[in-house]
Protein backbone atom coordinates (compact mmCIF):
# COMPACT_ATOMS: atom_id res chain seq x y z
CA UNK A 1 0.00 0.00 0.00
CA UNK A 2 1.51 3.23 -0.76
CA UNK A 3 1.47 6.27 1.81
CA UNK A 4 -1.45 8.26 -0.01
CA UNK A 5 -3.47 4.97 0.18
CA UNK A 6 -2.61 4.26 3.39
CA UNK A 7 -3.68 7.46 4.76
CA UNK A 8 -7.15 6.72 3.03
CA UNK A 9 -7.09 3.69 4.81
CA UNK A 10 -6.54 5.05 8.35
CA UNK A 11 -8.90 8.22 7.77
CA UNK A 12 -6.38 10.32 8.55
CA UNK A 13 -7.34 14.32 8.27
CA UNK A 14 -4.41 16.44 7.62
CA UNK A 15 -4.97 20.23 8.45
CA UNK A 16 -4.00 22.91 5.81
CA UNK A 17 -0.51 23.11 4.57
CA UNK A 18 0.88 25.88 7.52
CA UNK A 19 1.11 29.58 6.16
CA UNK A 20 4.81 30.83 6.41
CA UNK A 21 5.38 32.09 10.61
CA UNK A 22 8.16 34.04 9.28
CA UNK A 23 11.26 34.48 6.12
CA UNK A 24 11.72 30.80 5.36
CA UNK A 25 10.84 28.18 3.11
CA UNK A 26 8.68 25.55 3.90
CA UNK A 27 11.47 23.05 2.53
CA UNK A 28 14.96 23.07 0.17
CA UNK A 29 15.14 19.99 -2.15
CA UNK A 30 19.01 19.49 -2.37
CA UNK A 31 19.47 16.66 -5.38
CA UNK A 32 16.94 14.05 -3.45
CA UNK A 33 17.23 15.48 -0.22
CA UNK A 34 14.69 17.35 1.02
CA UNK A 35 14.74 19.75 3.84
CA UNK A 36 11.60 20.90 5.84
CA UNK A 37 11.82 24.01 8.16
CA UNK A 38 10.69 23.33 11.58
CA UNK A 39 6.47 22.51 11.76
CA UNK A 40 4.24 23.49 14.64
CA UNK A 41 0.82 21.65 15.34
CA UNK A 42 -1.57 23.31 12.95
CA UNK A 43 -5.33 22.54 13.94
CA UNK A 44 -7.49 21.66 10.97
CA UNK A 45 -9.34 25.44 10.80
CA UNK A 46 -5.50 26.12 9.11
CA UNK A 47 -4.88 29.21 11.33
CA UNK A 48 -4.19 27.70 15.02
CA UNK A 49 -1.87 26.09 16.38
CA UNK A 50 -2.05 23.84 19.51
CA UNK A 51 -0.30 25.43 22.49
CA UNK A 52 1.20 23.83 25.91
CA UNK A 53 4.07 23.25 27.75
CA UNK A 54 4.50 19.33 29.32
CA UNK A 55 4.93 19.02 33.19
CA UNK A 56 3.17 22.62 33.36
CA UNK A 57 -0.86 22.14 31.43
CA UNK A 58 0.08 19.13 29.43
CA UNK A 59 0.02 15.75 30.06
CA UNK A 60 2.06 13.22 28.17
CA UNK A 61 -1.14 11.67 26.47
CA UNK A 62 -1.70 15.55 25.59
CA UNK A 63 1.89 15.92 24.40
CA UNK A 64 1.66 12.73 22.35
CA UNK A 65 -1.44 14.02 20.48
CA UNK A 66 0.09 17.35 19.81
CA UNK A 67 3.17 15.31 18.38
CA UNK A 68 0.83 13.35 16.24
CA UNK A 69 -0.95 16.37 14.95
CA UNK A 70 3.12 17.87 14.00
CA UNK A 71 3.20 14.80 12.09
CA UNK A 72 -0.32 15.19 9.84
CA UNK A 73 0.98 18.81 9.63
CA UNK A 74 4.29 17.84 8.10
CA UNK A 75 2.23 15.78 5.98
CA UNK A 76 0.38 18.20 4.68
CA UNK A 77 3.22 20.21 4.08
CA UNK A 78 5.09 17.45 2.53
CA UNK A 79 1.96 16.69 -0.09
CA UNK A 80 1.52 20.76 -0.83
CA UNK A 81 5.32 20.80 -1.99
CA UNK A 82 6.20 17.17 -3.45
CA UNK A 83 2.86 16.85 -4.86
CA UNK A 84 2.52 13.56 -3.81
CA UNK A 85 3.69 11.84 -0.42
CA UNK A 86 4.47 8.33 -2.50
CA UNK A 87 7.94 10.22 -3.51
CA UNK A 88 9.52 9.41 -0.04
CA UNK A 89 11.93 7.32 -0.20
CA UNK A 90 13.01 7.60 3.08
CA UNK A 91 12.84 9.42 6.52
CA UNK A 92 16.33 9.98 7.11
CA UNK A 93 16.46 12.57 10.08
CA UNK A 94 13.93 14.50 12.47
CA UNK A 95 14.86 17.03 15.57
CA UNK A 96 12.27 17.81 17.99
CA UNK A 97 11.53 19.98 20.32
CA UNK A 98 9.42 19.30 23.07
CA UNK A 99 8.18 22.87 25.47
CA UNK A 100 9.35 20.98 28.85
CA UNK A 101 9.39 22.52 32.63
CA UNK A 102 12.54 21.96 34.35
CA UNK A 103 11.91 18.57 35.66
CA UNK A 104 10.04 16.97 32.67
CA UNK A 105 12.07 14.42 31.60
CA UNK A 106 9.67 12.06 28.84
CA UNK A 107 10.42 14.26 25.59
CA UNK A 108 10.92 10.90 23.78
CA UNK A 109 7.28 8.77 25.04
CA UNK A 110 5.91 12.51 23.66
CA UNK A 111 8.03 12.45 20.16
CA UNK A 112 6.56 8.99 19.94
CA UNK A 113 3.19 10.46 18.94
CA UNK A 114 5.02 11.76 15.49
CA UNK A 115 7.10 8.45 14.93
CA UNK A 116 4.21 5.70 15.55
CA UNK A 117 2.09 7.81 13.15
CA UNK A 118 4.90 8.48 10.29
CA UNK A 119 5.85 4.79 10.91
CA UNK A 120 2.13 3.68 9.81
CA UNK A 121 2.16 5.99 6.99
CA UNK A 122 4.93 5.03 5.47
CA UNK A 123 5.66 1.65 6.88
CA UNK A 124 8.36 0.68 9.50
CA UNK A 125 11.39 0.91 7.52
CA UNK A 126 10.67 3.86 5.54
CA UNK A 127 8.89 6.01 8.07
CA UNK A 128 10.99 5.13 10.61
CA UNK A 129 14.50 7.34 10.98
CA UNK A 130 17.06 8.38 12.95
CA UNK A 131 15.69 10.91 15.67
CA UNK A 132 16.68 13.18 18.30
CA UNK A 133 13.99 14.63 21.18
CA UNK A 134 15.08 17.62 23.35
CA UNK A 135 13.35 19.54 25.89
CA UNK A 136 13.52 23.45 25.73
CA UNK A 137 11.57 25.97 27.93
CA UNK A 138 9.79 27.32 25.24
CA UNK A 139 8.88 27.45 21.26
CA UNK A 140 6.88 29.74 19.32
CA UNK A 141 3.75 30.39 19.62
CA UNK A 142 3.73 28.47 22.84
CA UNK A 143 3.39 25.34 20.36
CA UNK A 144 4.21 22.28 22.86
CA UNK A 145 6.25 20.46 19.65
CA UNK A 146 8.66 21.51 16.95
CA UNK A 147 9.60 19.43 14.66
CA UNK A 148 11.83 19.93 11.24
CA UNK A 149 13.04 16.60 9.03
CA UNK A 150 14.91 15.66 6.34
CA UNK A 151 13.69 13.08 4.30
CA UNK A 152 15.27 11.14 0.76
CA UNK A 153 13.12 11.67 -2.18
CA UNK A 154 12.75 8.77 -5.47
CA UNK A 155 15.49 9.98 -7.99
CA UNK B 1 24.46 41.38 -8.38
CA UNK B 2 26.78 38.91 -6.81
CA UNK B 3 26.49 38.34 -3.17
CA UNK B 4 30.19 40.11 -3.32
CA UNK B 5 29.12 42.97 -5.00
CA UNK B 6 25.63 43.45 -3.04
CA UNK B 7 27.60 43.69 0.25
CA UNK B 8 29.16 46.35 -1.22
CA UNK B 9 26.39 48.67 -2.57
CA UNK B 10 24.76 47.76 0.65
CA UNK B 11 27.92 49.55 2.29
CA UNK B 12 28.34 46.37 5.10
CA UNK B 13 30.68 45.62 7.50
CA UNK B 14 31.39 42.70 8.45
CA UNK B 15 33.11 41.58 11.96
CA UNK B 16 36.51 39.44 11.62
CA UNK B 17 35.73 36.18 10.68
CA UNK B 18 35.23 34.94 14.76
CA UNK B 19 38.20 32.57 16.42
CA UNK B 20 37.16 29.20 17.50
CA UNK B 21 35.51 28.98 20.85
CA UNK B 22 35.86 24.83 21.67
CA UNK B 23 37.15 22.37 20.05
CA UNK B 24 35.13 22.17 16.79
CA UNK B 25 36.17 23.33 12.94
CA UNK B 26 33.91 26.42 11.20
CA UNK B 27 32.81 24.50 8.77
CA UNK B 28 33.54 20.69 6.96
CA UNK B 29 32.93 20.46 3.65
CA UNK B 30 31.06 17.37 2.28
CA UNK B 31 31.04 16.79 -1.65
CA UNK B 32 29.02 20.40 -2.52
CA UNK B 33 27.37 20.22 0.76
CA UNK B 34 29.14 22.73 3.88
CA UNK B 35 28.27 22.33 6.90
CA UNK B 36 28.71 25.97 9.12
CA UNK B 37 29.31 25.72 12.96
CA UNK B 38 26.90 27.82 15.15
CA UNK B 39 27.65 31.15 15.41
CA UNK B 40 26.94 33.84 17.40
CA UNK B 41 26.59 37.33 17.13
CA UNK B 42 30.46 38.95 17.01
CA UNK B 43 30.77 42.53 17.19
CA UNK B 44 33.03 44.57 15.43
CA UNK B 45 36.09 43.86 17.57
CA UNK B 46 36.26 40.32 16.69
CA UNK B 47 36.66 39.19 19.93
CA UNK B 48 32.93 40.23 22.11
CA UNK B 49 29.41 38.78 21.12
CA UNK B 50 26.34 40.72 22.09
CA UNK B 51 24.74 39.38 25.02
CA UNK B 52 20.77 38.82 26.14
CA UNK B 53 17.73 37.29 26.68
CA UNK B 54 14.45 37.96 25.02
CA UNK B 55 11.67 38.76 26.85
CA UNK B 56 14.35 39.68 29.94
CA UNK B 57 16.80 42.46 28.97
CA UNK B 58 16.42 42.23 25.30
CA UNK B 59 13.48 43.78 22.95
CA UNK B 60 12.14 41.97 19.88
CA UNK B 61 13.98 44.60 17.81
CA UNK B 62 17.32 44.29 19.56
CA UNK B 63 16.97 40.99 19.43
CA UNK B 64 16.59 41.19 15.68
CA UNK B 65 19.72 43.12 15.57
CA UNK B 66 21.13 40.46 17.03
CA UNK B 67 20.20 37.83 14.64
CA UNK B 68 20.98 39.99 11.67
CA UNK B 69 24.83 40.24 13.39
CA UNK B 70 25.02 36.48 13.27
CA UNK B 71 24.22 36.77 9.96
CA UNK B 72 27.09 39.32 9.43
CA UNK B 73 29.24 37.24 11.37
CA UNK B 74 28.15 33.59 9.51
CA UNK B 75 29.04 35.99 6.19
CA UNK B 76 32.55 37.11 7.42
CA UNK B 77 33.19 33.15 8.38
CA UNK B 78 31.70 32.13 4.80
CA UNK B 79 34.21 34.58 3.37
CA UNK B 80 37.00 33.20 5.21
CA UNK B 81 36.58 28.98 4.44
CA UNK B 82 35.27 29.73 0.86
CA UNK B 83 37.33 32.39 -0.17
CA UNK B 84 34.41 33.87 -1.50
CA UNK B 85 30.69 34.67 -0.99
CA UNK B 86 29.95 34.29 -4.14
CA UNK B 87 30.38 30.27 -4.44
CA UNK B 88 27.34 29.83 -2.48
CA UNK B 89 24.76 28.14 -4.81
CA UNK B 90 21.62 27.70 -2.03
CA UNK B 91 21.34 28.46 1.52
CA UNK B 92 19.46 25.02 2.45
CA UNK B 93 18.86 24.71 6.34
CA UNK B 94 18.80 27.45 8.86
CA UNK B 95 18.54 26.44 12.89
CA UNK B 96 18.63 29.36 15.10
CA UNK B 97 18.27 29.27 18.64
CA UNK B 98 16.87 31.89 20.84
CA UNK B 99 17.86 32.56 24.39
CA UNK B 100 13.99 33.73 25.71
CA UNK B 101 12.15 33.72 29.35
CA UNK B 102 9.68 30.91 29.78
CA UNK B 103 6.87 33.34 28.36
CA UNK B 104 8.31 34.92 25.53
CA UNK B 105 6.82 33.20 22.07
CA UNK B 106 8.24 35.40 19.14
CA UNK B 107 11.29 33.55 18.50
CA UNK B 108 10.68 33.52 14.33
CA UNK B 109 10.41 37.64 14.36
CA UNK B 110 13.85 37.51 16.19
CA UNK B 111 15.42 35.02 13.72
CA UNK B 112 13.91 37.11 10.89
CA UNK B 113 16.71 39.35 11.49
CA UNK B 114 18.98 36.81 10.07
CA UNK B 115 16.72 36.22 7.41
CA UNK B 116 15.79 39.24 5.79
CA UNK B 117 19.42 40.01 5.87
CA UNK B 118 20.47 36.75 3.76
CA UNK B 119 17.58 37.47 1.42
CA UNK B 120 18.76 40.98 0.68
CA UNK B 121 22.43 39.82 0.33
CA UNK B 122 21.73 36.69 -2.24
CA UNK B 123 18.38 37.23 -3.18
CA UNK B 124 15.50 35.64 -1.83
CA UNK B 125 15.69 32.61 -3.83
CA UNK B 126 19.42 31.60 -2.93
CA UNK B 127 19.41 33.29 0.57
CA UNK B 128 16.20 32.27 2.07
CA UNK B 129 16.05 28.27 3.03
CA UNK B 130 14.61 26.49 5.59
CA UNK B 131 14.40 27.23 8.72
CA UNK B 132 13.40 26.23 12.56
CA UNK B 133 13.23 28.57 15.46
CA UNK B 134 13.69 27.52 18.47
CA UNK B 135 13.98 29.00 22.40
CA UNK B 136 16.01 28.25 24.67
CA UNK B 137 16.79 29.05 27.85
CA UNK B 138 20.49 30.05 27.79
CA UNK B 139 23.30 29.92 25.14
CA UNK B 140 27.09 29.90 25.08
CA UNK B 141 28.34 33.04 26.99
CA UNK B 142 24.83 34.46 27.11
CA UNK B 143 24.41 35.11 23.64
CA UNK B 144 20.88 35.83 22.37
CA UNK B 145 21.17 34.20 19.57
CA UNK B 146 23.13 31.28 17.58
CA UNK B 147 22.77 29.85 14.11
CA UNK B 148 24.33 26.91 12.48
CA UNK B 149 23.73 26.27 8.34
CA UNK B 150 24.04 24.29 5.77
CA UNK B 151 25.27 25.80 2.29
CA UNK B 152 25.23 24.26 -0.64
CA UNK B 153 28.35 25.32 -3.02
CA UNK B 154 28.24 25.69 -6.59
CA UNK B 155 30.34 22.15 -7.67
CA UNK C 1 47.14 4.47 13.42
CA UNK C 2 43.39 2.94 12.98
CA UNK C 3 40.48 3.83 14.92
CA UNK C 4 40.24 0.40 16.04
CA UNK C 5 43.83 0.63 16.97
CA UNK C 6 43.75 3.49 18.92
CA UNK C 7 40.69 2.23 20.79
CA UNK C 8 43.17 -0.24 22.41
CA UNK C 9 45.87 1.67 22.52
CA UNK C 10 44.14 4.30 24.20
CA UNK C 11 42.43 1.16 26.81
CA UNK C 12 39.39 2.70 26.19
CA UNK C 13 36.01 0.99 27.53
CA UNK C 14 32.91 1.24 25.36
CA UNK C 15 29.40 0.94 26.65
CA UNK C 16 27.43 -1.49 25.42
CA UNK C 17 25.25 -0.08 22.18
CA UNK C 18 22.60 1.52 24.23
CA UNK C 19 19.04 0.15 23.55
CA UNK C 20 16.20 2.06 21.87
CA UNK C 21 14.82 4.64 23.95
CA UNK C 22 11.52 5.42 21.32
CA UNK C 23 10.62 5.01 17.87
CA UNK C 24 13.68 5.97 16.26
CA UNK C 25 16.37 3.97 14.68
CA UNK C 26 19.88 4.24 15.97
CA UNK C 27 21.16 5.17 12.36
CA UNK C 28 20.09 5.89 8.82
CA UNK C 29 22.95 5.89 6.04
CA UNK C 30 21.79 7.47 2.78
CA UNK C 31 24.57 7.06 -0.06
CA UNK C 32 27.87 7.61 2.19
CA UNK C 33 26.45 9.91 5.11
CA UNK C 34 25.49 8.22 8.23
CA UNK C 35 22.97 10.30 10.20
CA UNK C 36 23.30 9.32 13.74
CA UNK C 37 20.51 10.11 16.68
CA UNK C 38 21.09 11.79 19.79
CA UNK C 39 22.75 9.74 21.89
CA UNK C 40 23.30 10.39 26.01
CA UNK C 41 26.09 9.07 28.44
CA UNK C 42 25.53 5.37 29.04
CA UNK C 43 27.12 3.84 31.73
CA UNK C 44 28.89 0.61 31.62
CA UNK C 45 25.88 -1.00 32.77
CA UNK C 46 24.08 -0.69 29.19
CA UNK C 47 20.77 0.30 31.33
CA UNK C 48 21.80 3.14 33.13
CA UNK C 49 22.44 6.77 31.76
CA UNK C 50 24.15 9.74 33.66
CA UNK C 51 21.87 12.23 34.97
CA UNK C 52 22.50 16.27 35.78
CA UNK C 53 21.93 19.63 34.99
CA UNK C 54 25.21 21.68 34.82
CA UNK C 55 25.33 24.84 37.09
CA UNK C 56 22.33 23.49 39.14
CA UNK C 57 24.00 19.54 40.48
CA UNK C 58 27.26 19.39 38.34
CA UNK C 59 30.31 20.99 37.80
CA UNK C 60 32.01 22.48 34.36
CA UNK C 61 34.56 18.84 35.07
CA UNK C 62 31.45 16.49 35.56
CA UNK C 63 29.54 17.53 32.70
CA UNK C 64 33.11 16.95 30.29
CA UNK C 65 33.62 13.24 31.90
CA UNK C 66 29.64 13.35 30.72
CA UNK C 67 30.10 14.46 27.34
CA UNK C 68 32.92 12.25 27.08
CA UNK C 69 30.82 8.86 27.93
CA UNK C 70 28.37 10.47 25.12
CA UNK C 71 31.11 10.26 22.97
CA UNK C 72 31.91 6.36 24.06
CA UNK C 73 28.19 5.81 23.40
CA UNK C 74 28.33 7.18 19.94
CA UNK C 75 31.46 4.93 19.66
CA UNK C 76 29.49 2.26 20.87
CA UNK C 77 26.85 2.56 18.64
CA UNK C 78 28.73 3.30 15.48
CA UNK C 79 30.76 0.04 15.62
CA UNK C 80 27.62 -1.67 16.27
CA UNK C 81 25.99 -0.25 13.37
CA UNK C 82 28.87 -0.08 11.12
CA UNK C 83 30.60 -3.25 11.93
CA UNK C 84 33.47 -1.30 11.83
CA UNK C 85 34.71 2.69 13.22
CA UNK C 86 37.66 1.93 10.58
CA UNK C 87 35.03 2.73 8.21
CA UNK C 88 34.60 6.89 9.00
CA UNK C 89 35.94 9.21 6.58
CA UNK C 90 34.94 12.18 8.29
CA UNK C 91 33.11 13.41 11.44
CA UNK C 92 30.63 16.06 9.50
CA UNK C 93 28.66 17.90 12.01
CA UNK C 94 27.76 17.79 15.98
CA UNK C 95 24.64 19.28 17.55
CA UNK C 96 25.13 18.90 21.48
CA UNK C 97 22.49 19.84 24.17
CA UNK C 98 23.43 20.69 27.55
CA UNK C 99 21.25 20.80 30.36
CA UNK C 100 21.38 23.70 32.46
CA UNK C 101 20.24 26.43 34.44
CA UNK C 102 19.68 30.01 33.12
CA UNK C 103 22.95 31.54 34.21
CA UNK C 104 25.21 28.54 33.47
CA UNK C 105 26.96 29.83 29.61
CA UNK C 106 29.34 27.21 29.38
CA UNK C 107 28.49 24.71 27.22
CA UNK C 108 31.24 24.36 24.85
CA UNK C 109 33.64 23.77 27.28
CA UNK C 110 31.06 20.94 28.45
CA UNK C 111 31.59 19.22 24.63
CA UNK C 112 34.88 19.65 24.65
CA UNK C 113 35.23 16.58 26.68
CA UNK C 114 33.06 14.73 23.51
CA UNK C 115 35.16 16.53 20.91
CA UNK C 116 38.45 15.60 22.29
CA UNK C 117 37.72 12.17 22.95
CA UNK C 118 37.09 11.96 19.10
CA UNK C 119 40.28 13.96 17.75
CA UNK C 120 42.09 11.45 19.88
CA UNK C 121 40.18 8.05 18.58
CA UNK C 122 40.09 9.58 15.04
CA UNK C 123 42.75 12.24 14.53
CA UNK C 124 41.87 15.96 14.72
CA UNK C 125 41.65 16.12 10.89
CA UNK C 126 38.65 13.30 11.00
CA UNK C 127 37.45 13.28 14.44
CA UNK C 128 36.91 17.31 14.99
CA UNK C 129 33.87 18.43 12.32
CA UNK C 130 31.30 21.48 12.61
CA UNK C 131 30.14 21.91 15.96
CA UNK C 132 27.37 23.89 17.91
CA UNK C 133 27.19 23.31 21.49
CA UNK C 134 23.29 24.67 23.03
CA UNK C 135 21.94 24.81 26.31
CA UNK C 136 18.64 23.84 27.23
CA UNK C 137 16.31 23.29 30.49
CA UNK C 138 15.83 19.65 30.55
CA UNK C 139 16.46 16.84 28.39
CA UNK C 140 15.07 13.22 28.48
CA UNK C 141 15.70 10.85 31.48
CA UNK C 142 17.93 14.42 32.77
CA UNK C 143 20.54 13.53 31.08
CA UNK C 144 23.00 16.50 31.09
CA UNK C 145 24.14 15.76 27.41
CA UNK C 146 22.92 14.41 24.23
CA UNK C 147 24.50 14.77 21.20
CA UNK C 148 23.56 13.81 17.54
CA UNK C 149 25.99 13.40 14.53
CA UNK C 150 26.26 13.14 10.60
CA UNK C 151 29.26 11.00 9.71
CA UNK C 152 30.58 10.96 6.13
CA UNK C 153 31.83 7.48 5.58
CA UNK C 154 34.11 5.77 3.41
CA UNK C 155 32.46 4.65 0.37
Amino acid sequence: MTPEEKIVEMSLTLPPAPPLGGVYKPVIINGTTAYFSGHGPMTDDGKTYMTGRLGHDMTVEEGQAAARQVGLTLLASMRAQLGNLNRVKQIVKSLAFVSSTDDFYDQPQVVNGYSELFGEVFGAEIGIGARSAIGTNTLPGNIPVEIEVIVELIG
